[in-house]
C-alpha cells in the first residue's frame, strides 16, 4: 500500500530514517531473539522470543472466538500476572491441532523452561533463578488445523535462547517485527514515551496482522514492552480501556482470528514510585501514551489490510450511545459494497445508507448528515443541496477517506478504521496456503 | 454462472426447453406489461405492472432494514391486503431521495389510478370500477440517493397500461422477470401446483437479486402469483414461514437493501372451497408448493450472485437452537476469507473453524465434525483421522459445494446457502454506477 503513513498518524511523532517507522528504544529488562525454524520452508524468522531476566507485570486481551488456539489456552490456564517469557511462532496456528497441538507445546515449553534456567545460571549477577514452565507465555499465527510442526520448533529453542541480546536497536526491533509477520507486508512498530511522575517511561509495541482483522482482537498480536513500574491489575484496566478504541475498532473483512492477543509487558525498571490504584494522577499520561501507540500500530494493520489501497476513517457522531456508533460504524465498515465502491472512488454514499440501515440501529433517517471529506453529501432524507458529485469524485482519489456521520440524536461519538476492498484481497485469500 | 442448476434443484422440477428455467403457466386473473422507461438510457424494460381486474388477496414481507426506500414506505402506509396493482421500477431504488422521491411516488400512482380505471371502464364486462391510489404497491431496487426519475415513469404509464395482457405464455413471464433485474445476469422464475381439496392451483414466481444479498430480505425483489382463493392474513403467515429456510437463508455478501420485499398475490380463481384457519388440513400441500418454489427462486439468486462461480450449501446440524444453527450457518457464509478461499477451491477448512468460532456460539469445539462433499475433514479437535487433502482439493473443484457441521450438542439444524467470493464480485462492485 502507498499511503503516506504521515497523513494519518499522529503527526507529532517522530518518523524514523528506516522508511516511515518510528525508532524504537531498548526497554530495561528485556531480552529479544529470533531465528528461523523452517516453518515456511524459506529460511525466513518465524519464532521470536522475548525474555525478562527479572520477569515482568504482564496483562492481556484475547480473542473472542468461542475456538482458540493451544497458545491462548496454555496462556488462560496458567494465568500468571507475572510472567519471564514470551514466545511467538508464525506460519501455524496451533488451532484445532488436537491434543498433539497442547502436548507439542508442552514440549517446547519444557525445553524453553530449561534452556532459560541454563541461561539464568550463567548470568553475571550470579541469580540463577529456575523458570518454570508456568512462566512463559505462548503466541501462534498462521494456518488453522495443520499439524503443529512443535518438533521443528522445539530443536530450535536452545539457538534462540542463545542468541537473546539485551541490545535493541532499530534493527533488532525491526527484524523481530518482521519475524512475526504472516500476509503482512510490512512489520508494525511503534515507540511512544511519557512520565511518570518524574521518571521517564518507554513503550515499545510490535503488531502483526493484516487479514481476519475485526473487532474484538481479529488475527492479529501485538506485544508491547515498557520500564514502567506499575502492577498487573492496573496494566490490565488501562489495556481494556485502549484497545476500545484503537485496536477493538478496526476491521479489514470482519472475521475475527482464534489466535488473537495483545499484550503489555512492564520490566519496572524505569523504577517510578510505585502505584497503587488505577485513579492515580500519575497514570493518565500513561494511559495516553499507550493509548497513542496502540492507536497508531492498529492503524498500521488496516493500511497493511489485505490488498488494502486506501486508508478509510468512519466516523459516527450525534449517536444515542457509543455501542450505537460503533454498532453503525461497523456496519458500513464490514460491507463488502460500501468497501469496493471505495475501491472503485466511487461516491456512492448509497451504500453508507445501506450501512446505517442494516445496522439495526434506531435512526431518524430525516436527521442522518453524511460527509465524505468536507463534502456534505447527503442530508434530510436526501442528497446534499450543495453536493457536487465531481468534487467528490476527485476527493475519493485520496489515499486516506474520510466519512463522517452525524446522527443528530445524541451526543455519543465513537471512530472506526478500515480499508479498501480489492482484486489484491482475493488474490491473497484464494490461494492463502500456496 | 455455468453451474448446473440441476445440480442442486429439486431434481423432479420440470425444466423447460427455454434454458433451465420451468415453464410459468398463466394466472387467472392477472394481467402483465413491462416497458422502458429509458431509465438505463438503452432502452431495456425497466418498469413492470402486474394488474389484477379483480383484486388479489395480498401478503408481503420487507427489509430490516432501518431506512427504507419511498415505495417501501408507501406499501407500509397503505396497510391493504387487498390490491389491484403493483409497479416495478428498476435502476433507481427511490431511497434517500427525500420529499420528491415521495411525491414523485404520488404522482405516478395517481397517473396509473387513473388509468388502470379507465382500463376497467373499458373492460368487456362492463364492470367498471375505480381503482384507488391506495389499491397500489410498489417496488423499486437500484441506485440508492440518486433522484428519483418519476416523470420518466410517469411519461409511460399510459402505454404500460395500454399493454397489459392476460397471456402470460412462457415468454412473457420472461420478459417480465427480465425487467425487474439490476446486476442480475438471468431472470428468476420459478412455477409450481399444487391441489387445494379437489383444485388445481397453480404459482408463478419470478425474482431478482445478485448483490446486497443477506438474510432478512436483502436487495431482493420476489413477487408470487396464484389463483388460489387464500386470505391474505393466512398468506401472511405461509409467507412469513416458509421464507426462514428460503429468501432469509441465502446471503451474498453479508450486505441488506434497504428496497427488499418478497410479495405473494392471490386471485382466487381456482376456486377452492373457503379457507378459515391456518391449521386447515387443505394448507400445507400449498404451503409446500410456495416453499418449494421461494427456496428455487432463493438458490436461483445465489447462483447469480456477483461474481459467483461456486454454489454453496451449509448445513449445520446437532445444534442446540434453530437460532444458534443459522447463526453458525451465516457466520461461516458472510466471512470473505471462507468464500475466497472456496474461490481459490482450497480446502482450507480452518476458516470453517474460524467462522464457527467467531459466530460467538457456545459451541463444544471437541464435539464439531466438519464435513466436505462426504469426506470427514475435522474432528474431536484436529483433522480428521482419514482426511486425505488430495481428494477434498479434488472435490474443490465442483460447482456445488456442500458442507456439513455437526456439532452434537443438541438437535436443532438450519442450512444456509451462499456462493463464492471471486475477482468479478470486485468488478461489478467497484463501478456498479458506471
Amino acid at each position: 500500500m502507498t499511503v503516506n503513513l504521515k497523513n494519518f498518524l499522529n503527526p507529532k511523532i517522530k518518523m524514523s530514517k528506516m522508511g516511515e517507522f518510528q525508532e524504537l528504544q531498548p526497554i530495561e529488562g528485556l531480552e529479544i531473539s529470533s531465528v528461523s525454524a523452517d516453518l515456511y520452508g524459506d529460511g525466513r524468522d518465524d519464532i521470536s522470543l522475548f525474555y525478562f531476566q527479572e520477569g515482568a507485570n504482564f496483562a492481556a486481551i484475547y480473542t473472542t472466538s468461542k475456538i482458540t488456539s493451544a497458545s491462548i489456552n496454555w496462556n488462560l490456564k496458567i494465568k500468571r500476572h507475572f510472567v519471564k517469557a514470551l514466545l511467538v511462532n508464525t506460519k501455524n496456528a496451533n488451532t484445532f491441532t488436537g491434543i498433539k497441538g497442547a502436548q507439542g507445546l508442552k514440549e517446547i515449553a519444557h525445553s524453553l523452561s530449561k534452556n532459560l534456567t541454563l541461561k539464568s545460571s550463567q548470568s553475571p549477577k550470579g541469580v540463577s533463578e529456575v523458570v518454570k514452565i508456568t512462566d512463559l507465555l505462548f503466541a501462534s499465527t498462521g494456518v488453522i488445523g495443520e499439524d503443529f510442526p512443535y518438533l521443528k520448533i522445539k530443536n530450535r529453542i536452545p539457538e534462540l535462547v542463545k542468541k537473546l541480546r539485551i541490545e535493541q536497536n532499530k534493527f533488532v526491533w525491526f527484524k523481530t517485527a518482521t519475524a512475526i509477520m504472516t500476509t503482512d507486508t510490512r512489520p508494525k512498530l511503534a515507540y511512544e514515551e511519557c512520565k511518570i511522575g518524574n521518571k521517564l517511561v518507554k513503550l515499545s509495541g510490535i503488531a502483526k496482522g493484516s487479514g481476519m482483522i475485526a473487532p474484538n482482537m481479529a488475527t492479529m498480536l501485538s506485544f508491547i514492552f515498557t520500564d514502567a513500574n506499575i502492577p498487573s491489575v492496573i496494566l490490565k484496566a488501562i489495556l481494556r480501556k485502549v484497545v476500545t478504541t484503537t485496536f477493538n475498532s478496526i476491521t479489514v473483512d470482519g472475521d475475527t482470528s482464534t489466535n488473537d492477543m495483545v499484550g503489555i509487558f512492564a520490566t519496572g525498571k524505569a523504577k517510578n514510585s510505585k502505584i497503587y490504584n488505577v485513579l492515580d494522577p500519575k497514570l493518565p499520561e500513561f494511559e495516553k501514551a499507550l493509548h497513542r501507540l496502540t492507536l497508531n500500530l492498529a492503524k498500521q494493520i488496516v493500511v497493511d489490510g489485505e490488498g488494502a489501497k486506501k486508508f478509510i476513517t468512519i466516523k459516527i457522531i450525534g449517536a444515542r450511545s457509543t455501542t450505537m456508533a460503533k454498532n453503525i460504524g461497523f456496519s458500513i465498515a464490514n460491507s463488502p459494497l460500501f468497501k469496493t465502491a471505495v475501491a472503485g472512488e466511487d461516491p456512492n454514499w448509497g451504500r453508507i445508507i445501506m450501512g446505517i440501515g442494516k445496522s439495526g440501529e434506531n435512526i431518524t433517517p430525516n436527521k442522518v448528515q453524511i460527509k465524505i471529506g468536507d463534502h456534505m453529501v447527503a442530508e434530510q432524507s436526501k442528497t446534499a443541496k450543495d453536493y457536487k458529485e465531481k468534487d467528490v469524485k476527485e476527493y475519493m482519489k485520496w489515499d486516506s477517506i474520510n466519512i463522517e456521520i452525524n446522527l443528530n440524536i445524541g451526543n455519543a461519538s465513537h471512530t472506526v478504521y478500515t480499508c479498501d476492498f480489492t482484486h489484491e484481497y482475493i488474490d491473497i485469500n484464494t490461494d492463502y496456503r500456496n
